[in-house]
């Protein structure tokens, strides 16, 4: 029987402090505690390759920079997103902005071409910018046979040192697994250059060859899940007639209730092969845009 | 000022009648009520396109037949979901169940080879019939070079009047899109078999066409999102640059707060013009499993 | 083994058809499926006496009718809810409305006097009537020592066939009971009198014995939570030391993960000693105001 | 037009750093930078009145420190909660413990006599203390004639320095309102005195004149509601009629859709005038295990 101990505030307390103090406390912040061990643990076990798969529109809220410091960090393996992310970063990469709005008006932002996100907008000009890129570098991808080779391209074409998670993924060599890749603003130009009559040939399976192998050929494997979506699933099955998760940690405000992957707790994925029985795991309900930087900065080293 | 009215209870009450007091009432009941009457115009609105976009497992939580009604009655023109839900539907259209568990231990259920979604689970062993259809048929996708193309196949193969979404809608001649085809039991098969050194060849981005097509050249566009994922987000970038939906249903539980798209109010669509700025729409916050059968038995004639 | 059976829709369809049908789904589907049979159950046990705790705004959202219903029909033994339903339902009484509001603006809302509660909206001036009823009836208030017997003095008061829950529980011989009464318009106005130098003597623990009295001597308990709250918690303790409820029904839409009494599931309280140990209960994650006219309708005889 | 900042981890990094860092990003991440700057406001404001309401478990979950820490150094003064966190407060005071249980089984915890809050539990035997306390102090209670009397004159009878919110209200002269008192521990043990015939009188509606009175009297007014329920709604009433808040924060996970005043955002307060038109108020969707040390953390002096 071990006792809870409250949470006790300090002067000046450092991150690290405060998620220690409330791995002692119950409820949510307990889990925060836990999940910041299993994230020391993961990260520093040299057997284990660590999968991050990332939902929702983490880029344009401002968790670009966490993402980029894991991967350069060599803190992650496998990063698997949306295409929304992805288009957000290129967006970024290539010079535009995304925008704090506390307060909107849908009409009136739809008349100034602002494009909302919750709390968050950029300008619909933004298009523009992508649509050149790939103008400009559409005989480039000719070469791309997979999605995980076209987002590669992206950030081989990106400048040394740009601030992106493609850029940086490219220079760290991380692969980067996006299965929804058409259903996003690069997705959109794409179709927009297809339409025009210009060819591209992406293959929709090619990558799981990829992320298959990763996992197989690992000693453990840990798993990172934020918001769940496709890139969670993709993940899991990747795992699941492998060998599952050493190390888990969900991050999500879905429910399981519903019965779709997002709110399903790791523990579930026991009973399908995706997680390992008696492995450390945790899940926390709570927005990543909290959790996330609570957790890397509690073991930022 | 219009007066709240309460809820009266009838004996035999027919499910119409309920749906119609909810609309007098305030809260969810209100937005129920709002929401069948939408669905009645969008369903009989003949310059309408209905676009249906399903994610979470409905398909293994007996959402089914609802689906498939709906495409025999020519109530949707589109069909979008996750690889998950036509995964399901393929392993019921060969013949395979799920089943209910009203309580679980994950760990027992592994041993057991029983795949859980929160209270339902299949037999693990259902991937072998997917692999089989797939190495029977495997010279017939050849021709398939799109994923809508693929799904249209699968349709094709099954045997005339199979009670499944695949078959329906090939039967229907209504397209299904999957932009994370690869996401799911069908993708492990395929894999599986270019892992042997089988060749396919579908294309990620071509798709887009053919949806881009249909919203762009339709009259209106009425959209029912259903657990948001990808199949919304893929059908509102078809609608951003074409011209925004008439009308519009979504049924989620996920929060506007974390800024991801499944929980993104439809008015938040407004700024990127995915939702046209003066038309009737409604947000519904509840289990789809409960707030589906409850409408479409609403709005049933 | 029990296979799912997907939902039917038919035409014409009955509620009680519907949720026969829901049962045999997945998800929350099922769960009101479940729900349906243990209150039938619940109901028709003769040797059960029915606790049922109403937090949120039920009476402004239109479930009053309802509720009367259930306690003309002799479903329910105690109604346990907020001070806040209890005022709306006498501004009700005293002929004042509850209005609908599908959009608003709470500033422009302040300046005309109206009082939001999500899509629903009362005139500020309501108090004015309730401030009246008190004034007028204020010696009559004198003999009551109570909080239940306070509410049963303004059921007293209200004229014979009065369409609320006061008057229907007072004619019925329902006890209502309110923890937290000084914390509404109630109590506000009963403030105003105080302050201006009038006296009441409501004792603040002596309900405790008359509800403790009646769990204690019935044979059977059954519970319905609606939005947990005070009235859950307050119907929980009055079983903890007695015997602990033989059926439970829980609608919410609070999560377990925070560690408040709205989320707890119920299994919770068999540690506790306040539910049984193995006896039918569900939790629905709904709506109240789309859960209850469901399950209402569909056991209704 | 201002920009988005990503956050960027440090080494070492403190809280106040990182949640600053928050502010610049967007979702719930700039709410919390957000809630941090309206803290330091409220509470350097020497005009302002601080109203903090807690509902929720939050003296089990080992937040009691923070809370006690905030009473210590006049940062509240008015503290509003339920019944059961004094209960629990009273036990920690009496030399009891609540214990951490990452997993569990109701029905084992029942026989073992634990009581389970989610992730959190204690000994049923703790009763039994507040029992003694009560019996041993039964006559010193006789003099206490309203809810907010009896909680002071526990905390007189608490020994000096005892690290307890009730001790440390009673040391800093802070009242504390509890409108549901009967509905907890503290309740049952006073029913079970009731019971053999002892006597007590407490008013339930009279603590209505203190609060209204600081509300009334004071420059301005902040609130801080955690987890909602009556204690936000008893702050609020007594803001109604007088002035409306200067300063909000609100954290809860309730939904708005529902309508309960747990979910209910501020804003809605304006409707009301609960809240003034033109202040500073934030709502945090966040466990409040988490965004309270993460907000007390970073406001520390």
């Amino acid at each position: 029987m071990e006792k809870i101990k409250p949470v006790k505030i300090k002067k000046e307390m450092k991150v690290s402090e405060l998620v220690g103090g409330m791995k002692e406390a119950g409820f949510g912040a307990r889990k925060i505690g836990k999940a910041s061990e299993i994230m020391k643990k993961m990260f520093s076990d040299e057997e284990c390759k660590v999968f991050l798969g990332v939902a929702g529109a983490m880029v344009p809220a401002g968790m670009k920079e966490i993402i980029i410091d894991m991967i350069k960090e060599g803190k992650i393996n496998v990063f698997v997103t949306t295409g929304a992310n992805l288009t957000h970063d290129l967006i970024e990469a290539l010079g535009e902005s995304h925008y704090h709005c506390d307060h909107w008006d849908d009409k009136e932002f739809h008349d100034k071409g602002f494009d909302r996100m919750y709390n968050v907008f950029m300008k619909n000009s933004v298009y523009e910018k992508i649509e050149k890129f790939f103008e400009k570098n559409w005989e480039k991808f000719q070469d791309s046979k997979n999605i995980t080779g076209f987002l590669k391209k992206i950030g081989e074409l990106l400048p040394e040192g740009n601030n992106s998670i493609l850029r940086t993924c490219y220079e760290k060599k991380i692969p980067i697994f996006c299965p929804g890749i058409s259903d996003c603003g690069i997705g959109l130009m794409i179709w927009g250059r297809l339409a025009s009559g210009k060819s591209l040939s992406i293959d929709a399976f090619d990558d799981m060859k990829e992320i298959i192998d990763i996992a197989w050929s690992s000693k453990k494997n840990g798993v990172i899940y934020v918001t769940g979506g496709v890139p969670k699933n993709f993940i899991q099955q990747s795992l699941q007639f492998s060998k599952g998760a050493d190390y888990g940690i969900q991050i999500t405000t879905d429910r399981p209730e519903t019965g779709n992957s997002s709110g399903a707790p790791l523990e579930e994925g026991i009973s399908w092969g995706k997680m390992k029985k008696d492995v450390e795991y945790i899940d926390i309900f709570c927005d990543a845009t909290i959790a996330l930087p609570l957790l890397l900065a509690s073991v930022k080293d």
